[in-house]
């Protein structure tokens, strides 16, 4: 269901409420005004999207509907922005973006999203208390929501890195295919995450470099701080992908190493036991004339012969470096 | 077969019909015209566009044959566009292209293409019901054939996300050489896809800066809003890139670690058996003189070692880490 | 042997010699000449063209000597411009590339090569018929040249495509070192093409501004025309690169997956022969006491057991499906 | 606990102390002032910088916090700047980097950061010797700070250099899982000093090229002579990330190689010892009719088919040139 | 020890001697001067450099100290260029790059380097004969300079060009570790290379552009070709680290294949050599009642089993491939 709130600044006396409120703002031309919409309907938000304040139909659009990237269109009487807040749920391997779509006037601000967002809620909850957000003007309470839109991802960041340096250790400790499954999972999350970030930093370049018409100039370096945030964003975001290359390369030569040992292993075996059983084998023979098996001590000489094969097998490992105590120990950490 | 039919508006009358619209239209200077062409055969074609109408004997040219990559010319009387609609089969692994190559002019628009395009049918079919195809200019016709060409990336790109998820999730079930062809087959279809995305994206850039002289500045906007589409499809595409190359990546990585599961096996197997078949070996053997042989419980004995020498084995595999109820656990779900 | 050939258009009358029509083209001022010069060597090409033409001593020696890249030198009364005609021989795995040196003034024209090159030779026979090869003024029958070498490059490169997806094939039939070395070979190849095609594109580009002042400006969507097939050449030779790192990817896929199956059989045969082995050791064994050799189906018994093991066998690693039917089924195609 | 430390100087007439000669230097529009503090907090700091001198709260607040990235924000009084001291601790994979806040007037310079900076230290302390410091201007006293911040990278990234290549050895020495550990984390640390030094670069490059006000232009190019040295530094760094990158890739070659090795002697270890218990196995047959049995040299003979058969074998192994000269000789070596 | 060597042109009269014959060049506004030298002290150069010609004090440093890259500096009276010539050892994996910074003014040019350098050493011999070198002005002999240091990297991409060439041939007939490390250290040295020729090539793209004041617009042609010789240079650079990625690729691919070879052979040969091992076996039991034990054909019975279980394997991995007369030609080859 479309609801609709409105905060109204006359003068220095600030009221918030329903549509109605829209009507004594139109009367007084230094009032501002903040219209946020949260869950719109077409049915009610084109009268007074497209009629009343005369926006594009296509911006109005773009407020409905799904999945655009962040963007600004210039208009003659207000300028639009789309900006994604951005939710990645590292935990359970689900990104989810929000858009918000905002008009801003000279005198006007109106907020578009679907589902509550975080950032609106905790700058509209500070208007009463913060006269300064809708006093400077409408363009000075967007930066107040796009500043908590774009250090929304910090906390994020933290935690795909942690993430990713955990996997990492785990991947060193037992390479298990469901490491590899996770890792694949956390790439396509930051690349979600990339995907929106990156045409997000740009607008914010755009808007801090003053393109846009209806941001003051003397809020142009509040915008700027916000780009310089976003863009640290976008840097880490590059590190993170760069390292979960590397993590993904790694994998694949833990596995080798452990083959390379599981193979050292059988190769050690079956180099002792062979000619051990073939020992075995040769004094198990039915010649009628094999004169070992007269000899007195013939049995003990067979088990001294295999002893005397089985060292010399386990010297020759040794001196090629296969069985060494430090290869003792670290399997002993494992 | 070349097809050609005309669409003409004059004042608010609409007429369909075939070439011999034509002269109606050169009659009456605020007339506008849509010239659909399909099947273009050379000698039809040639005295049409260039004689008549006096299009350059190149783009002419480019209308006709067939690959040309997605283009804009500016000509004094006309600019001419080559759109590109891709139809990729991503179940069959083939991958099409259609060609539009358009004419635009202050008051026609010629489309010319090969086979028959859902979106020209589409906005054909609707000019009758909706005036304001033709009545707002050409350019608004041309506008609605291009937003449908591009809107159909995509379901196709949510086909082919579906299709890497799907492959990822098999081949993390059993890392088959099938599905390595697959997906390098789909690599091939999405870099055909890009290949062919990518100028269209810059040409569409360069309509909505306003490069085109004979798109009227008010239909800006909307062109603006085809490219915001197709730079998110580009974006998209390029996540899809980078997802199945982390999947090619996973597929090594799979095959090693199974690998090395088979590696295991064969390893803990001759391990426990070698000996055993040492012991009975020993035991084989026809010396004379082997106190064991002549024990009551000899052969027990003999079995008992058996017993101790595998479970040690199997418990020193244990230690190390080789048998484990997680690994168990995992052997089942497979 | 230097051979220096001179075709002369005065008026509407074309004439075609040696050297001496140089003459007559001073004389008129109005008349058209193409000089073509294949073979240079420095003695006889220095009197004639830096003597008598006055081109600058770099241009001069860079249109004998060997291995320039594509590029344009303004000069005040001719542009100097050198083209490349690539041919890569693919099944042979070795790429050829030849210079072509020009020099374009208001109303001649050279051609400057050393090997004999088919797109020369073509537009040279073509010139009889063709009048407006020349009377169009020399730069069109330089597009003419080009617009030949740029179209060359589309057959090679279809024939790289197959030989790619032919290798593909090979490979996951049967992954051989020799696949291999083919597949380095073809990629130098095609390092090689596009060094030389990404310099051409940039020179076309350039020549399509307009940049190169004795271009004609209406013949300029002439070379925009090349440039586009150009672009299209270039942008197919980077997705032939990335389908060949992606094949380069699967070979080891492919060889990772056989040397899996390999050590599969391998695994199975151990762990059925290694028991059953053991189980006839130990009824070989020479042991006075052992209640099994006296019983009268004891042999029939031992028998038995071997099969149940084996059996036993066979179902764990059919449950665990390292024995499938469609494993069969893909080796029986194999 | 903040420190503040005030440089003054009058004439030719250093002073130093604490906070209370900025009134003098207020009464001396030709006294140049340096304010270094260290460790801020807000409570003392925001009266002296945002009210005593007006600077903008969002710079004010980015010298008190901590992670921002270097750059440059000009102000109508002053010019504002972000550094950063990297310092990496390669031994013990730490990488530590220092922000530097300065703001830059006419005639005053304030350095503010929470570590103490060797770089600061050093420039404070020839103060005192080197009059030109202060009296070229504050900026050129900035420049000896940053010349010094940006040169500190060059032993580090010698002593990065000496890592990887120390790694790259001991890799081909023994490939061990501990080393792509140490790998990927000298590998971050690369990262880390990348991400910071591109955006210094940047941020040098912007000041070389005169952009900042109060940097005198007779001192742009000893700025650009720290750009030139942080060019060199970033240079250095992607030749470090691509040669770790290289190590990386050789590793998973060197563990193949190593499991060839292994599978090598298995290989040939079974391979002579089956055949020879097979004999062995044959002539332990219990079948009364076995003619060899009773042969008087039979034991001989089935040793000597045992030595003839190992002989074959090894033969053939050599043949495949499995067993070398330079293989012992290389093993030796390891 | 610092040399200093002086040639002066006066009119046409050329002289060569030590620092004395500046003065004389300071007389004569007309006369060129070319002071070259060679392992420059600080003490003997800073009274030249700075003082007399009033050189800025941060050239006369680079033009002493080591390690930085080429670059343009203008300045009021000159430019001050440092250049680079490289020099890398393939054979020995050493590389070296030579530093020359050189001052050129209106009618003098310095060149200053540590060691001695092969271009320098020649123009200075050429200079009796070729007048044109100084009479030309200063500009020129730097082009004679400068051409000849560029064109010394052909030789030696060439002689990179066959190493990889010969490393690839050696790992497709061994691939050994110590191909490995030499493939590192040649991609080491080609990164080096590139790390010098990319800002190289930027500077001569800057000079051939015209921006330094000192080199007369008639001579920019030949530092134009220059430019084309160094951007071929870096291209030929860029496919050399790409043909070394293929190889280093290759290289873990042709081991697989190597390491599948070897399983094949271990594997053929214990599934034939285990069936008849377990026959054996199986009638070396002692059970009272084995029939065939007693067959009189026993014998030849059991030996026939075995060379039919034998036929049946070779016959069944004949059929799935792993035995092929191409692979035994194969092996030959090697």
């Amino acid at each position: 269901m479309t609801t609709i709130r409105v905060a109204l600044l006359r003068g220095d006396e600030l009221q918030t409420g329903d549509e109605s409120l829209i009507d004594a703002w139109s009367a007084d031309s230094d009032a501002k005004l903040w219209v946020d919409i949260q869950n719109p309907a077409h049915e009610i938000i084109e009268p007074l999207l497209e009629q009343r304040f005369g926006f594009h139909e296509l911006a109005a659009e773009d407020s409905l509907s799904g999945t655009s990237l962040p963007k600004y269109d210039p208009f003659p009487t207000h300028d639009f922005f789309i900006f994604r807040a951005v939710d990645v749920n590292v935990t359970e391997h689900r990104s989810e973006t929000y858009k918000l779509a905002t008009f801003l006037g000279r005198n006007f601000l109106f907020t578009i999203h679907v589902d509550p967002l975080a950032a609106i809620e905790d700058v509209w909850s500070r208007l009463p208390a913060d006269r300064r957000l809708l006093r400077n003007g409408p363009d000075f309470a967007l930066y107040a929501v796009v500043d908590q839109i774009v250090d929304a991802h910090f906390p994020l960041l933290e935690q795909i890195e942690e993430c990713v340096d955990d996997l990492q250790d785990r991947i060193f400790d037992s390479a298990d295919s469901a490491h590899l499954d996770e890792l694949l999972h956390l790439k396509r999350d930051v690349n979600v995450l990339r995907r929106h970030s990156l045409p997000q930093r740009e607008l914010l370049n755009q808007i801090s470099r003053g393109d846009a018409k209806f941001i003051q100039p003397q809020h142009l370096i509040y915008f700027r701080d916000i780009y310089d945030h976003m863009f640290r964003i976008s840097e880490t975001i590059d590190v993170d992908r760069d390292q979960m290359s590397g993590t993904m390369e790694a994998y694949l030569s833990v596995v080798a190493n452990r083959t390379n040992e599981i193979m050292k292993v059988l190769t050690i075996f079956s180099a002792i036991m062979l000619p051990l059983t073939l020992i075995a084998g040769v004094y198990g023979m039915n010649f009628k004339q094999m004169p070992e098996l007269f000899w007195p001590l013939g049995y003990l000489y067979a088990i001294g012969l295999m002893i005397g094969v089985a060292i010399v097998m386990i010297l020759w490992f040794w001196q090629k470096g296969w069985i060494t105590r430090s290869e003792k120990r670290r399997k002993r950490k494992e």
